[in-house]
């Protein structure tokens, strides 16, 4: 855990220079806006450690390099998720000496990302190895109000000397992946072309065959006037530009305004994209830097409106939870239904693809709580449009009549994934994709949603659950052999009980949502049970399996088994744990990591977080307090789980730990490995420990309960909930909660179990205890 | 299961050309001389479906190559075998055809490999597109005399036409491993040069920088003299050669005669391997063709002595005991303590690296049984001098105290394989090198070997173990997680019978045989003990943990349990299986056989063959009863076990029909990979079901016994044994054994329990019941 960065309400700030933390910066001030964005890397070249990556959402590469022995049913490829084009260099010689932070002394070096507007900001004073010094100004954003633009402006001081200076100006095509095997580059030409003030290139992807311009125009003022420069062309195999030769005065800034558009054959046809590019830039360059600013935050203003969580008397926890909800901002906005949350965002390539379990199990409330029913649908209707693609996935491992397994990583409902450990065995993503239909549609109360398009998913889901399960003589009961749960420091174990009774819950819920699409129209159900081709000894046997599942637990303790054999293990909490082993990913080995007791992330709480109400607070509180003390928390994924289900037991100490952890895992570089990118998608589990933990937020009853409490730094946290076509904020502090419907229809709510009416824009105060 | 292959008593012979079973036909076909060797590629280009591969023993790269998510502890690199330079090129162009047989009408094509000579003999007729016919016969061999020269007699006739011909010869260092991503090439030019009559080539492999110099010399005679020609030098990167011109008349045989020299830096200066590989050339031209034939045969001859086991009565059966010694035989030698026997000997480059634990567990019986002692110890001191690198191995998987890991696969001692479950988790290894010792002194009687090395690594392997276990509360016994056993088809399984028991066994035999050096020579134990610094606490908690490990067993059907949970999986026999559905690793995806009950080879079985005097018969007959009809036989090293148990209880018919798959396996192509390449080590295993199975030969009581059986379609079988200085010769027929003290000093046997007495020259009669 590193605390390097300046603790602010609203920005980011980190102050002086420290190359060994670059990657981690370069990670964390990333910019975007659903559409494309990059890393924090410099404007000027650096040529000290660094990771360079630019993004373009929905464009990956397919690749099939082999080591060791392939399995059988492996998918085809692997998609890498691709540093693609990049349009912010703006690199800078003086008489001979490149403006290189890694061959310079940095002085007052500033990093700021204002989240409030989405400006990425850097302030230095260079001394060049001649003893000049520049002073610079680099602000960078990328647009929000159009996710084909970016803008950077470049101010550039010559503190101490006159001379001459180069700047090239370019668009860079000619760039590599990290992971990328014998250097292989994914980017092919397909265009370019350097011109006055100008250059576009257009790069194709191998094999997939991804086509995207990348184009730049700039300015360069001094005194408020276009500056005198003489300007050559540079072209080079994917990469365009111009060279400018332009004086420096003493004490006298230049100004670079540099516009970038970067468009995708995603959303152009590929013999327009030259013109299209070509239009994006005039538009841009005609509106220039301060309106195209304006336009972005007034977006930005927008959205915090909508998902603002503000906390008074913890700057850290503020930071904290305003970082976690710009970084999700900005990755994904719900416009677009091909596109989903990548794990990394805009921010590293790590883990390759775009959608995980993660959508389905984290991200979804968070959308569900602050932003229009559309956007969690289309998130339901991503997967729906995937189904056949799953079934064909679980044909390839030998499952048949229409059984789905939705993919563990895709870009296009293909599975491209392939560790055998994973890809084969983390099947419980099936269940978090079939517990999303459940969590929409009661929270939304749209049960319209399982006829339209709902239960294709549950039957497909159910259907292969009872063709994975097995029937065990020696138990007398249904087991599921071969698996690996949430927990992924297990591998290949039997009767993972997560997904046994994830399993068992999707099998029942999908004969409950048969029967109730039933009752309620018989000709959509008609319709359904015949397009599926549904019989009823298939049904009649889903529920014999539901009914004899077998599920591991310890009598003698009264507590769940996380999986058979688990208490075969040394059984000792993380505490003891020498501070030289953690995290135990990075200094153990994989077996002993697997044959250990420590727990990745603790799947038997996230059953218990799921299903709450199939369990007395008892029973949640003996899991608790026997798999917490175990929890190493080494996924992104898990500190929010802690959050929630402490909060609701009363451990308030423990569930603000975990929420610190959750907010500030990439700012504090909890896992040593923010440096590879930022953890986007848990990063709505930090909003979820917010509003489900500290707010104690459910839905129950078709309407919204609160138990609030406050951790004891804080004055107070507020926050807002979209729910049915209501707004309503909510604000806890020590005393009291305030509820105020800020629009719709008045209604009922409850708070600590008590009744409470809400009606419009009257604040309901109620005391704590 | 194929059957094109001619039987034979001494040859393999493919008659008819079928592109279809070309590679095939190259794995089987392999010549090689324990130093260097290659599939049986054809002289001619080939453009057909081909694999192409030259090996040199030792010669190896390290991949770094790296896919997915990479886990801690991984070795460094994956040792790649090399598709090494060529030396068997001799391209023919007659009229701007080439002489290509995927483009040619052949006739009359005969493949025949002697395995009494280890001669490779091709003939055929081909009709070129014009319509000229030519005769080949080409006969290549790699000289068991001189490991470094390989020498080709390409006979030509040109039927119905004059014309001029082109012929290249040609040493190609420009090949490229099958495996290799992105076609990376891994030798790179050191030398070449081509001049007349000859040509040599000095590549070395990238990284690991082995330098191997290939020459070759050549003649061209007609009617017995030098043919007349234009010869034009022909060099490009990697390659060097002659163009020859000649003029083909019709009805006249021409002769190339063609001598390879193969030299790797592992045995000679690397500024010194032109000069003598110049050397090696010029003595294998001296001596000619038919001279080096004649040494390499009688090292045939010799080898053949030694080893051979004569089958009357089945041809089937004879040619593939014959095949199984021919392929051993020619991949190891014994000669160099450096080497050791690569599970593809030069059939292929799949799998990689060059020792696995096949050797002690499978090799290391044949060479006690046909060889001098000094090889077989070779094959463990092998392992001594990598025991630094084993406790380094073991080091990095976080183990402690001189604790050793053998690695899965090596070439220098360095884990070389990275698959997660197999490289950390398949540790059985250990145990086997462990057994080795054993089975070593048990057989030579040379209690030396344990204070001269054996207990160095005993106690290495025992400090292993003791660290692996833990202590299960909930058991009440000491339990081994997280491991694979050999049945490789269950991966990360608790409690794999046949690894706890070797793990106990390994414990007790090490405390064993410490007791028994200090009871000898409290010297050695003393200067042992001090080198080891074994202190008593370590060796009570050895016998501890011995005492109290715990060893699954279902006590209802009276079996042991391959794992924990083994019965929760759907219990049935493979004859329920389709037969589409076979062989599985190539239908079935990996995780539908993880979690069937299939097995790939039978590990409790496995376990039982090494302690069967544990054991009583009856429990031998009841797990041999539960588990064989489960067992698939997907692994070449699982026939060979179910041979010797089936013969030892009686099952006659099984043992027969496991003995032809297991001596069969590459001539049929029972598992679709041979194609590949041959499985070598299991090559042993077809030697010990004649020996230990048929034959019923074991040692105990310091000499050997025989329980011999013959199977009902044999008239009989003979083998001869060497065992402490003696040699003997053992046949078997329907109505008696013979047996016959070839050489050393008279000495007591027992057949069938029952005494007998050998000396010299004196062949004992005993009539079989």
């Amino acid at each position: 855990m590193k605390e390097y960065l300046k603790h602010h309400e609203w920005q980011i700030i980190e102050e002086g220079f420290d190359a060994h933390y670059n990657k981690i910066s370069e990670s964390i001030f990333s910019i975007g806006n659903g559409r494309m964005g990059q890393r924090a890397n410099f404007e000027e070249e650096y040529s000290g450690d660094t990771l360079q990556g630019s993004y373009v959402a929905g464009v990956y590469y397919p690749d099939k390099t082999r080591v060791g022995w392939w399995k059988n049913g492996y998918p085809e490829y692997f998609a890498k998720v691709l540093n693609a084009p990049s349009w912010i260099g703006i690199h800078i010689s003086i008489d001979s000496h490149k403006l290189d932070l890694a061959k310079c002394n940095v002085v007052n070096f500033v990093r700021t990302l204002d989240m409030k507007t989405g400006l990425l900001t850097r302030k230095f004073s260079a001394v060049l190895p001649d003893g000049k010094q520049v002073n610079v100004e680099a602000k960078r954003f990328c647009s929000m109000a159009n996710g084909e633009v970016g803008a950077i402006r470049y101010a550039l001081t010559p503190v101490n000397f006159s001379a001459k200076a180069v700047i090239s100006i370019a668009v860079d095509a000619d760039v590599v992946n990290k992971d990328s095997n014998y250097d292989e580059k994914f980017w092919e030409e397909v265009y370019r072309k350097a011109e006055d003030h100008q250059a576009i290139v257009v790069a194709q992807t191998k094999k997939t065959k991804f086509h995207v311009a990348t184009g730049m125009r700039y300015a360069i003022l001094q005194d408020g006037k276009e500056a005198s420069k003489r300007i050559n062309y540079e072209e080079r195999d994917k990469y365009a530009g111009n060279i400018v030769q332009i004086d420096l005065n003493q004490g006298k800034e230049i100004v670079v305004y540099k516009y970038g558009a970067i468009l995708s054959s995603e959303n152009h046809a590929k013999d327009k994209l030259v013109a299209n590019c070509q239009d994006v830039l005039n538009k841009a360059v005609e509106k220039g830097f301060e309106r195209l600013f304006e336009d972005h935050a007034a977006v930005w203003k927008h959205k915090w409106d909508e998902c603002d969580i503000t906390i008074e008397g913890d700057i850290a926890a503020q930071q904290g939870i305003r970082f976690n909800i710009f970084q999700l901002t900005q990755t994904y906005t719900g416009e677009d239904e091909r596109l989903n949350i990548g794990p990394k965002g805009f921010t590293g390539e790590k883990y390759g693809g775009s959608t995980y379990w993660d959508t389905e199990a984290y991200c979804l409330p968070f959308y569900l709580g602050t932003a229009e029913q559309q956007v969690a649908k289309n998130l339901l209707i991503y997967r729906h449009k995937h189904l056949q693609r799953a079934i064909e996935n679980a044909g390839k491992l030998g499952f048949k009549n229409g059984a789905a397994l939705y993919p563990m990583v895709t870009m296009n409902g293909e599975e491209c994934h392939n560790e055998w450990e994973i890809t084969f065995e983390e099947i419980h993503r099936n269940g978090a994709i079939a517990y999303a239909i459940y969590d929409y549609i009661r929270y939304t109360g749209d049960e319209s949603y399982l006829s339209s398009h709902g239960l294709d998913v549950l039957v497909g889901i159910s259907r292969f659950w009872a063709q994975r399960v097995n029937f065990s003589k020696d138990k007398n009961k249904y087991v599921m052999l071969g698996v690996t749960g949430p927990n992924e420091y297990e591998n290949n174990v039997n009767n993972n009980w997560y997904t046994n009774y994830i399993a068992r819950w999707t099998l029942n819920y999908t004969l409950e949502s048969l029967a109730n699409v039933k009752a309620g129209n018989v000709k959509d159900y008609s319709r359904i049970v015949g397009n599926l081709s549904l019989k009823d000894d298939e049904t009649a046997l889903w529920k014999k399996i539901a009914d004899n599942m077998y599920l591991p637990e310890d009598k003698t303790r009264g507590v769940i088994l996380q999986q058979d054999g688990f208490l075969d293990k040394d059984i000792m909490p993380v505490s003891q744990l020498a501070k030289e082993d953690r995290p135990l990913n990075q200094k153990w080995s994989w077996d002993r990591i697997l044959r250990s007791c420590f727990i990745k992330q603790a799947d038997v709480l996230q059953g218990l977080y799921f299903f709450e109400d199939d369990f007395d607070t008892d029973t949640i509180k003996r899991n608790f307090d026997f798999y917490e003390p175990m929890t190493v928390h080494e996924s992104s994924l898990s500190p929010c789980v802690h959050v929630i289900l402490a909060s609701k037991l009363g451990y308030e100490e423990k569930a603000y730990e975990m929420y610190l952890r959750t907010s500030r895992l990439d700012l504090d570089d909890y896992n040593n490995d923010t440096e590879d990118g930022c953890h986007i998608t848990s990063m709505a589990g930090t909003w979820l420990s917010v509003i489900k933990g500290f707010g104690g937020m459910r839905v129950k009853e078709d309407t919204l309960h609160f138990t609030p409490f406050i951790p004891k730094k804080w004055k107070s946290y507020s926050f807002r909930i979209e729910f049915r076509g209501r707004v309503i904020k909510v604000k806890v502090s020590n005393q009291r909660i305030e509820t105020t419907l800020v629009s719709g229809d008045p209604f009922n709510i409850k708070i600590n179990n008590e009744p409470v009416s809400l009606s419009h824009n009257k604040t309901f105060e109620k005391v704590l205890a």
